[in-house]
C-alpha cells in the first residue's frame, strides 16, 4: 500500500474543457463535487487523501458532504502541474535505492468521479516500481511510484512517455485495467459518464444542473 | 464459465459511425481484424467464439492470421440484434429453473479490440445470474446471462435497461470493471485507444491507414 496518495486540484478555473456544457459556477461546483467523491473513495480504500491544490480550497455553498474536503490535508503549490507532483515525489521517496515493496507514493486525478473504494484499493495493492491506471486518450488517471528515479509529465500521451521513464530508470511497470479510473471528466461527451457510474455529489451536482439523458443513434449522451 | 461465447457481427456495412475518418474499404478492414483480435482473445481465454453474423463472413485479402476467423464457428442470423441475440439465448438456456452456476452464455462486441484473455476471463468468472461490462455512453460491451428470463435490447441506455431487465427477473447483478471491455471502437475518438492499447491485428490495420498520433491541449488523437 502506498504511504501517501496525492490528489492534484486546479481550483481556480477549474475544467475549463467542459466550457461548451457547463458554466463558469457549474464547473467549479462540478470539479469540488467530484474531488470530494474522490477524497472519500481514498479514504474509504483506508487511505488519507492529501490534496495537492493550486491555491487554497474554497468549496461551493451547499456542497454536500463539504466535511470530505475541509478534514483534507492540503498543500498549496502553484506550479504547473508535472512540476508540483514531481517535487511531492522527490521529498517523499528515498532519493538512493529501490523500494519494490508494498509502500510508495499514488497520484490520482480529483475528476476521476466513477472511482470507488475497490478500484482505488486494486491500484494501491498492484505491485510494481511504478504501477498505473491509463486514462482515455492517452492520459495517465492515477498511478503508484515506488521507484525514487521515475518523474511525472503529464503532456501529451502521458501513458506512453511514462512507460519510457519507467523502461529508462529499469523500473517494472504494471497497468491497472479499470473503466473507473480511467474515466476522468474533461469534456462533455464524458459527463454521460458520470451521470451513470459516478459517486453521489457528482451525480448530485449534475442533476441539478438540469441534465438528463438523451438517446442517439449511438451513445446515450447528456444534455439538457 | 459460460457454456457458449457468442460474437455479434455485422458484416455488410460495418463501423458506419467511423465514416467521417474511415472510407468503407478500411471500415471493413478493420471491423475484420477487431473481430478477428476478439475472436483470439477468447480463444486464449479457453473458450470457443461462435460468430453470430448478419451474413456470411468475407475477410478482406491479406488479413494477418485470418485462420482466427476461417475456423470460428458461423452462425448466420439476419435479423436485428437484439432479435438474434435473444434467439441465441432462447435456444442456450433452458426454459424453467435458475442457473446460478459458472455456466451459462456470453456475448462479447466484435468491435471490443482492446480485450484481452485476462480481462475476458474476468468477465466470465465473474459470478451472477447477470454479468455485465458496461461500455461508454451507457452501453453493454459483453455480458454473461445464466438466467432463463433475461433478455437483451441494446438500443439507447442499454446498461440501465439491462439492469433494469435483471431485476425485473430477480436476476443477480453483477458488474466487471475493465477499461479494456468499457471500451468499443465505434467513433473516431476511438481509434486513438485502438492505436494506444489494441490487439495486434487491429492496430496494425490503422497503422497501414497512415495514421499517427495527434497531441492537442487534452486528450491524444488519431489523424492522418
Amino acid at each position: 500500500m502506498p504511504k501517501r496518495v496525492v490528489v492534484p486540484f486546479a481550483g481556480e478555473e477549474p475544467k475549463s474543457r467542459l466550457e461548451p456544457a457547463l458554466r463558469d459556477e457549474e464547473r467549479r461546483r462540478l470539479a469540488y463535487a467530484m474531488l470530494a467523491d474522490v477524497c472519500e473513495a481514498i479514504r474509504a480504500a483506508g487511505h488519507e487523501p492529501g490534496v495537492l491544490a493550486t491555491g487554497a480550497l474554497s468549496p461551493p455553498a451547499g456542497l454536500m458532504g463539504v466535511r470530505a474536503l475541509t478534514e483534507a490535508v492540503v498543500t498549496v503549490d502553484d506550479r504547473p502541474l508535472s512540476v508540483a507532483v514531481n517535487a511531492v515525489l522527490e521529498r517523499a521517496l528515498p532519493s538512493t535505492g529501490v523500494n519494490t515493496g508494498h509502500e510508495g507514493v499514488a497520484i490520482v486525478m480529483a475528476d476521476l468521479a466513477l472511482a470507488t473504494p475497490d478500484a482505488l484499493a486494486d491500484l494501491f495493492g498492484t505491485p510494481g516500481e511504478v504501477a498505473v491506471a491509463p486514462g482515455r486518450g492517452g492520459g495517465t488517471n492515477a498511478l503508484v511510484v515506488r521507484e525514487p528515479a521515475f518523474r511525472v509529465d503529464y503532456h501529451g500521451a502521458s501513458y506512453l512517455d511514462h512507460r519510457q521513464v519507467a523502461a529508462d530508470c529499469e523500473a517494472s511497470w504494471s497497468v491497472v485495467d479499470s473503466f473507473r479510473l480511467a474515466t476522468d471528466i474533461d469534456e462533455p461527451a464524458d459527463l454521460v459518464e458520470c451521470w451513470l457510474h459516478g459517486g453521489e455529489r457528482s451525480r448530485a451536482a449534475l442533476e441539478s444542473f438540469g441534465f438528463g439523458l438523451e438517446t442517439t443513434d449511438g451513445r446515450v449522451r447528456l444534455e439538457r
